[in-house]
């Protein structure tokens, strides 16, 4: 085993089950590996870690580092250099003979296969986020006519985190008609009418776990956030159908063994035959996990293979400026060679 | 003039007035500055930036910035080692001639003394501040008595973002008894009840400048955040009152010319005298701005000579584990030589 040192509060605790603002992971070996924190975090991380050993760096979390690595004397250590500034990354290695080995996505590739702990959770993250679509729907019926995208903004946020006791995987995005033609809308003063396209990207934090979902819809007095919708527009309609087609043909054919651009392939084929090839303006779906970006991508360049237990999103859309948008988002996991919906 | 390269979203905002979470900059000379970003950027970056060309460097930034360092060739070019990661600086400066120069704190020494613009809004921010707190003393009143630290943390959010007009500048600390012993405290399922000391340390973002405060009182059914504060227990009252004694005779020390650290020193003195010196576990203040910590830093070893508009916090606090905790904050701006609390 080579040595490799961590400090992203994500990649910690995938590490050793506990993260804080000021920690730093440096294993040498099977056996030799150290939590770095400061005293304000010692007693709970020495609680809750069983795989290191807690030091109590002092706020000198690269210094600290350093003499182990004296003592140590690994002949290298890998780090993420987008992991670390210039300036931590120059304290942590002046003056040391040791070889750093840049690694990018180090704990993202670590990561990018889940355990079946990580499944499970993922699996509760989703729920939580679907029950939190239909709480925000209920909410839209009830109240949600005339609001601005701003105050739908405001209100998706508090329905999502269910009065405090989940957090946000990301900012909501909440977009109406022609902004939802934009794939990261910022929410705007444009109000909200029965019959409008509303596009509603969103997820929770569920005991660190994130969900990720995309629907658009059109709003009436008892529209649903489930994948049938009906529009009165032909071409909402069209373009609609077309996402979703996209997207089946996706789920379908992410299997164990393809590689992530054949997924990538199966919705922009899809969308390219209906004519709005030049309007799928991003890629397909992305790995989600403790971070809300992870691995693999699910892009037209990348070579990765699909794998039992890989999770990521499938998500095609189609973006008509000044028009509207439509975007249709799951998370999948591939179990038993296919891909499950969650 | 020596050329320099920023992409911190606060420190591009500084600069040129608009910063979006894919942005650089770059000035060679007075005449000759760059705003890099992506076509998603451009339309909108073009609108607001009078002081730079908007380049779009289709999601390439560092390779577009090595581009213009190519053609204006400076002798070397400033960056902040804290503002790029190994990765992003190792992209910008491979096969490049010129040299880079680390300048820690680039940005934030340009922001340390404030322009009137920056004064006025920051004033504003901590009006909003101010009403934020009156707001959520009137829910506790209402119907706080019974809740924990995590949903009146819930509360307090939602309550400072005043029905999502405001965001926050930080997360606030909702710390009952005890808990306030910690300076940094999570909130936990503790409940509120009558008679408790309750630490609020929060802050609002508006128009992107925040405001910091922190007030320590014994919650009663007309109690108010104001720092007159009377608590039944003894050890609490004379804990308090010297915490408050302590934030005067800083905010008096506060004045053009004197070192930061002697300010520092005024707060120490009178905690140091009541016998509880080793209880004051954090520096006196920081500076305040776009970021929530900027500069100066207000601590036992800082040299800086506080100059006229320097603004920043007074914050000391005394902390008996397992007991309570009590810190009074507030934000001052140096104003004819003296300090003036916002």
């Amino acid at each position: 085993m080579k040595a490799y040192i961590i400090q992203n509060e994500n990649a910690l605790y995938h590490e050793c089950g506990f993260s804080c603002d000021n920690g730093m992971f440096i294993r040498f070996d099977e056996e030799n590996a150290f939590f770095l924190t400061d005293a304000r975090y010692t007693t709970e991380a020495a609680e809750f870690i069983t795989n290191a050993t807690v030091v109590d760096a002092k706020r000198e979390l690269a210094k600290c580092a350093k003499t182990l690595i004296r003592k140590f004397a690994p002949k290298s250590v890998a780090y993420d250099p987008k992991d670390f500034s210039v300036e931590r990354f120059g304290k942590l290695s002046s003056n040391l003979k040791v070889r750093f080995i840049p690694l990018p996505n180090l704990s993202l590739k670590k990561r990018e296969i889940k355990t079946l702990e990580d499944i499970n959770a993922l699996k509760k993250a989703a729920d939580e986020g679907k029950k939190a679509f239909e709480r925000f729907g209920d909410f839209i019926k009830s109240q949600g006519f005339g609001m601005s995208e701003e105050e739908l903004f405001f209100n998706a946020e508090l329905l999502f985190k269910d009065r405090g006791k989940l957090s946000l995987s990301f900012p909501p995005i909440v977009a109406i008609n022609e902004n939802a033609a934009k794939p990261h809308a910022l929410p705007t003063k444009k109000k909200l009418r029965e019959g409008d396209l509303l596009l509603l990207d969103a997820g929770v934090l569920c005991e660190r776990y994130c969900s990720d979902r995309t629907r658009s819809v059109e709003v009436s007095g008892d529209f649903t956030f489930s994948k049938e919708q009906k529009f009165k527009d032909a071409l909402k309609q069209k373009v609609y159908d077309t996402v979703l087609l996209a997207q089946q043909s996706a789920i379908k054919a992410a299997k164990e063994g393809v590689r992530a651009c054949d997924i990538d392939k199966a919705a922009r084929d899809v969308i390219d035959k209906a004519g709005f090839g030049k309007y799928f303006v991003h890629s397909t779906g992305h790995g989600v996990g403790l971070d809300i970006h992870e691995l693999p991508v699910i892009s037209s360049k990348s070579q990765t293979i699909i794998a039992e237990n890989m999770l990521f999103t499938i998500e095609p859309g189609i973006y008509l400026p000044d028009k509207f948008g439509v975007r249709i988002e799951d998370m999948v996991v591939i179990q038993n060679g296919k891909a499950l919906v969650l």
